[in-house]
């Protein structure tokens, strides 16, 4: 599988090219309004004096840093804004493999593309760690993969594309097994504030050496397009101090810094937004997740109920996750999916659906009539 | 000297705690308004719908795209929108050295130290190639410093810190000597909307496959905050038709995609702000230079007046381009450059001065009495 070249376009655009209505449940983009607060932010930042427009600090405004530290619960010191998660993930996947030994990164499966792109990218030998059925990961599957050679090891809680939300116990384990085979673990939280169960639970609860949390605003207030995210290094002080001037060098020679307008918005809706904003996004979701389930039960589907996050894998009976079935979903059914292989091997069987969309409902019963 | 660290910092930081008013002539960040078209394009940002604020393309936004391909008379598929000129130049460096043989980047002295911070961060090797007295950049030096094992060569006009401008002749011999060398000609073109002189020259004039120019609208808009920068790739129907896919694959990894109420502000700005504007910007740092040159003769330094850009490095009698000296200026004149040393060797007896402050005045006649 070529991770380099981003399958989502290939769908979106076979989608586009339809000879009928689709409802794309292809990309991880919110279909919801973000917090009035961001709006707010950027009408209040068109009115600024000229020195507004200039540079930010390297890592990240001090204002937003301070709120994303406070949050946190971790000194200001440990963290670095980025443009996205993505970059987040970059600079602790390449600080990780800087500063500990091994060339290995241990990746899940189904995975994130993006992770094994950038793991392929950086050249490091990939291993893969499948998940179980209902989608979590065994952290006695993780032990059993992991190595000397082992120096980073990725996760995702809420998981994309399982739907899955690893508990304290779990969590705790991965951080144990970082520090046992001296590596590190990168804890992707982008989806931390669409926990439907409770589970949910940062890497940063253990106080370890070989953890980064990188997290970003992009699904929790609908703004993929801002590019603000941020990653928590360890200490300074500590035995893995060094990651964090690493990470803010990389950013430095890659970037400079990030866009001004966007962290300044970021900031106020922080500063702004109600609880009651996200536990909105969350029940708008539950419904979502309820009514799409619903459709798959009606198709005779298997699948794993979403404990976080925004999607649902699915398997169709005698249906593969493939991108002609997935194509021929979009032209006869109308609804446009992501081909499980297109996540690895363990679920190319398997079809991921993003309920960001407010089109569920139609979706749902295109699917149930297609299957019928 | 270590270029990972930005020596722009300790002297801003210095110039900070100083027990007096200093002038700051440290960082590059223009202290004019940006075009309304900015503000317009965020104010009217802030009311879109909610699918605006959801990711760009990873290249840029098409608009965006199209707007700088027809402004540069190049065909859309070679531009790529970058977080600011800092990672157009990170992604051509990097595929320069990917693509072209030899392990060698050649830098010219003095330096941007961001060049020779990125080129250490790629364990390149680097020449350094010396200017001329004044400040300019002797084709027949480079070609007696290029060799086999030349990867990429990086030039900067109008340049910082020296203020030359390399005419159309030598912008010519450049882009001759990377094709002769089987290297890349990298053109960091960022300040040509500042040419005093009428001497600018994009290597873009010469069809080349072996020339990508960046840019970014830090500058010209008075943005640097805002990350929107662009590289100019070689077709990617032509012999070195890969460098413009391995720069959007790596952008992807690593950033996913740039800011977009920065990029649609620019777009924005782009379509609306009338040549006015930016000829205004060009007076007045003509009259800034005219000032500040009279102080120094004043002064009885030695400098090069400046063809383009935002700087003036000047050499004052018996006092070096030193740290200290520059910290005794900060203390004893109150005015606050930055050491000659900080660019490399060859102008290590000289200050740089950013004239991007309204008060060029008060220290041009700070300096004049300081050196009386």
């Amino acid at each position: 599988m070529d991770y380099e070249t981003p399958q989502f376009f290939r769908v979106m655009q076979y989608a586009a090219r339809a000879d009928r209505d689709v409802v794309d449940m292809v990309s991880g983009n919110p279909d919801w309004d973000p917090p009035e607060g961001v709006r707010d932010g950027l009408r209040d930042y068109a009115e600024a004096d000229a020195d507004a427009f200039q540079y930010a600090p390297s890592r990240g405004l001090k204002s937003l840093r301070e709120e994303i530290a406070a949050r946190r619960g971790v000194d200001v010191s440990r963290v670095v804004v980025t443009n996205g998660a993505g970059e987040a993930n970059h600079l602790a996947m390449t600080g990780g493999m800087d500063h500990f030994p091994g060339d290995e990164i241990l990746l899940t499966d189904p995975v994130y593309p993006y992770y094994a792109g950038r793991a392929s990218f950086l050249d490091a030998e990939t291993t893969i760690v499948s998940v179980d059925e209902d989608g979590h990961l065994d952290p006695d599957a993780v032990r059993a993969a992991a190595s000397e050679e082992t120096s980073v090891v990725v996760v995702n809680s809420p998981n994309n594309p399982t739907g899955a939300v690893y508990g304290a116990d779990a969590m705790a384990e991965f951080v144990a097994i970082a520090e046992e085979y001296d590596a590190l673990l990168v804890s992707d939280e982008v989806y931390d504030h669409f926990d439907y169960a409770g589970r949910f639970t940062s890497a940063l609860e253990q106080d370890s050496p070989n953890v980064v949390a990188t997290n970003s605003f992009s699904k929790s207030m609908a703004i993929t397009g801002f590019r603000v995210g941020y990653a928590v290094f360890p200490s300074p002080d500590g035995p893995a101090g060094d990651l964090v001037d690493r990470a803010g060098t990389r950013h430095m020679l890659t970037n400079v810094s990030g866009s001004r307008p966007a962290q300044y918005a970021v900031e106020r809706a922080l500063r702004t937004t109600s609880p009651e904003y996200y536990a909105k996004c969350r029940r708008r979701l539950e419904r979502r997740i309820d009514t799409f389930c619903g459709a798959l039960d009606a198709a005779g589907a298997e699948y794993n109920r979403p404990e976080g996050g925004f999607y649902v894998m699915a398997r169709f009976p005698e249906f593969a996750g493939s991108f002609a079935n997935v194509y021929e979903l979009i032209d006869d059914a109308g609804v446009a999916g992501m081909p499980g292989e297109a996540f690895g091997e363990s679920r190319s069987d398997w079809i991921r659906f993003a309920l960001v969309t407010p089109r569920i409902e139609e979706a749902a019963e295109r699917l149930a009539a297609f299957f019928e």
